[in-house]
């Protein structure tokens, strides 16, 4: 808030001189997690995020289909910090750093100094350079996406209730899914339930259990992270939830009508689809490529940024990368490093383990490496369906089907911020097994063919 | 379903020969009633709307002042018939109709013949012909509506937040609510419960609770169509609220840094605002001016048609008009007729008798007068402040206060579509009351200033 306020104008007192200046960069689950760990430090933090709320990321898939209504997964940034005074929340989004004069520069010109920066931006999508696939298999990252990918499910059962052609319907009713990781296995799971158990009776024209949902993985495996049982225990689930799992199939072009794949020995050969989602690959923030081309830091594939052993960027013990934009490494004395996995706890983890350098740092302390605490890894596959696979201290243990589901479905709702949304989401799930309803089948945001221009309200 | 479907690709059976068409345009309360009440007709209904679910647009007003998710007033229209196989429900837009030909011309150049006509389109915004003051103050009628007024009064204190200059500060602080009709007043009390009770702790750099909230309206009082002694309990009510209320005061420009009005003998004068809510005037669907050229039947100041004593369209006793669309009167026998208020218990009986009388018509009897049952009124202002005026049965019966606020808390969730709805709305409501929290609280669609080009994520 330094550089733009007016210290004649602002309504409320000017930072005390002297107290250090914590800038955080976005507010996913490492960012937020940051700003707590320095809930009692004499510091003045400013949180920038691009959008006013903290999204439950893990459960997006389920907005995208019409399971949840997005407050539900939400929750506002600034409610989050109320009571915490050091906390100055802004709405707004950071394009540049200059490492130098330690100063971020906001999206609408203004500059905001730090003395100290964490850098949360996350990931986007990433489409392996093909960028022009994105407008036709959206990714799924923000509450807009999830809405885009909600909306292009329910109206390809819409126009395909209106269309009389077969082979057009049939491409209507064929929903491919990109990429075999959580999100993907997820929303493979979730759309064959849809086709099977929610829409069907609701149509005339159409069955829309005849619909094809296919999870399309270039890989020999789905949920290459986990055990390989578990990889086939889901893959099985998946069969059986009505997905056909097509391994081993490479997407080489994709254009509004459909897919190209490359099987290998399978052959090439085309996919008619008019709804894709890609979940296929992530691309960490541009901000990560410009932080490596100011310092000289390694990029990864991925956009990464190859942090130090604690976190920080080498060379600028001030700055530390934090969550899906580091290429941290887990450090166990006597053993070698290891990446850590893109998921929650370990961007929760790294924001805990920034702050807590800041502090040893603030005090004249030595930082200290970064170590990842491995609890495990689970990912829900559908209906009474899911796969997990607990490490230390509860396991190794490892299992699917119900018992994993109902594991899952508590762990979620026990991390899922603010009381009011886990009561909400509990009921809409609920809702949802017994009656096989979609709480949140609504559209919004359409745009109606219109030849002769915009017509009359219906 | 007739004009577009190839019955040779047909997955499901034509529709027998010789059963009537029965094509209702619209699923507000209106179309909705008027095809549930012919659930029993041996006709085939086809049903179209612009959105895939009905709207219970009396709590709009709480999804754009993010008291509510879309999903829980909204309810997907293919599953409200889901369990009545003579609704065909068609996504699609009407644009015309052919009262010759019987046939509605659609958005995607398609035609739907009929042998009866339902046409329930509703209402859309009216600016007196100034269409241009839609884009700085967009009117509440769909879920879209909700969320850019949802957009703008969340982004108007993030703005605020960041603006140095104190005139700047003090307009975006400024709301403006235009029009004292029930969803104005909503309006106005809800924007003002959030400045004074939602947001204060939550900011750095201003003071929430110092937003002013105004109601502008052209004529003597709140809530005209109430008793006058209940006007003025709701106009103390708003101000106790913080609303600053400005009756007699006319809008004679609005532009985007604000508005102009004439208050008589007050003078003219502007008013600097960043976010005005239109809620002053409705203009009935256009397709009810295509049918008055059409037909030579007149049309009011506000579209709407002037239609027959049966709501039949005159001279077209295969057509009837109801709901928003229609200047219908209720017709008592030796009384006056008398106009149908436009609120959704007249556009509910309307659909029920413009069902019964489409069925008299196919057993070959003579159609019945529409007759209005009014059973009063009820308007809510804000946190307990309401007010309520029964009719017979129940009355003559006029209160406010908390009484009145519960009484329309519970009539609403009474009469909102769907069992989870329900809970899930008292559910949000209950956390508002007690902790003034405002559970939808999220924006999307944001599109930063970004003066060097699309910034990274953060």
């Amino acid at each position: 808030m330094q550089a733009n306020v007016n210290p004649n104008n602002s309504p409320v007192p000017v930072p005390a001189p002297g107290r250090p200046k914590v800038l955080i960069i976005g507010c996913g689950f490492g960012g937020l997690e940051a700003a707590r760990a320095l809930k009692d430090a004499a510091v003045d933090i400013t949180l920038i995020d691009r959008a006013n709320h903290h999204l439950f990321q893990p459960l997006l898939y389920q907005v995208a289909t019409a399971g949840l209504a997005a407050p539900s997964i939400s929750a506002p940034i600034r409610n989050l910090f109320r009571n915490q005074p050091n906390v100055t929340v802004l709405l707004a989004e950071a394009v540049g750093i200059d490492v130098a004069a330690r100063s971020v520069a906001l999206a609408d010109g203004t500059a905001l100094p730090y003395d100290h920066l964490i850098v949360a931006a996350g990931a986007g999508h990433g489409y392996f350079g093909n960028d022009g696939w994105a407008a036709y298999a959206p990714g799924l990252k923000t509450l807009d996406d999830a809405f885009r990918i909600r909306r292009r499910v329910l109206l390809a059962f819409e126009a395909a209730e209106r269309e009389p052609d077969p082979v057009a319907r049939k491409a209507l009713l064929t929903f491919v899914v990109i990429g075999a990781g959580p999100t993907g296995v997820e929303m493979a799971g979730t759309l064959s339930e849809i086709a099977q158990h929610t829409l069907p009776g609701e149509f005339r024209h159409i069955d829309p259990s005849s619909a094809q949902v296919l999870l399309v993985e270039g890989g020999p495996r789905v949920l290459a992270t986990f055990p390989e049982n578990l990889s086939e225990k889901a893959r099985l689930q998946l069969v059986h939830l009505g997905v056909d799992v097509r391994l081993k199939t490479r997407v080489t072009n994709i254009d509004r009508e459909g897919l190209n794949v490359d099987a290998g020995e399978g052959g090439s050969y085309r996919i008619p689809s008019r709804c894709m989602v890609w979940a296929a690959g992530v691309a960490a923030s541009p901000l990560a490529r410009l932080l490596g081309e100011a310092t000289g830091t390694p990029i990864d594939r991925a956009g990464r940024i190859a942090v130090a052993s604690d976190l920080s960027l080498p060379g600028h013990p001030e700055i530390s990368v934090i969550g899906d934009m580091a290429a941290a490494r887990s450090h166990v004395p006597g053993q070698e490093p290891k990446p850590v996995p893109g998921v929650s706890p370990g961007a929760k983890q790294m924001g805990r383990a920034a702050a807590a350098n800041l502090l040893r740092r603030l005090g004249g302390r030595p930082t200290e490496d970064f170590r990842y605490a491995d609890y495990g890894n689970l990912a829900t596959v559908g209906r009474r369906a899911a796969v997990v696979d607990l490490a230390a201290p509860w396991g190794p243990l490892r299992f699917s089907g119900t018992g994993a589901w109902l594991f899952w479905l508590f762990a979620h709702i026990y991390f899922l911020i603010g009381f009011r949304n886990r009561i909400g989401v509990l009921f809409d799930w609920a809702t949802a097994y017994f009656h096989f309803q979609r709480p949140a089948r609504i559209v919004t945001g359409v745009q109606h063919p219109a030849p002769g221009g915009r017509g009359p309200k219906n």
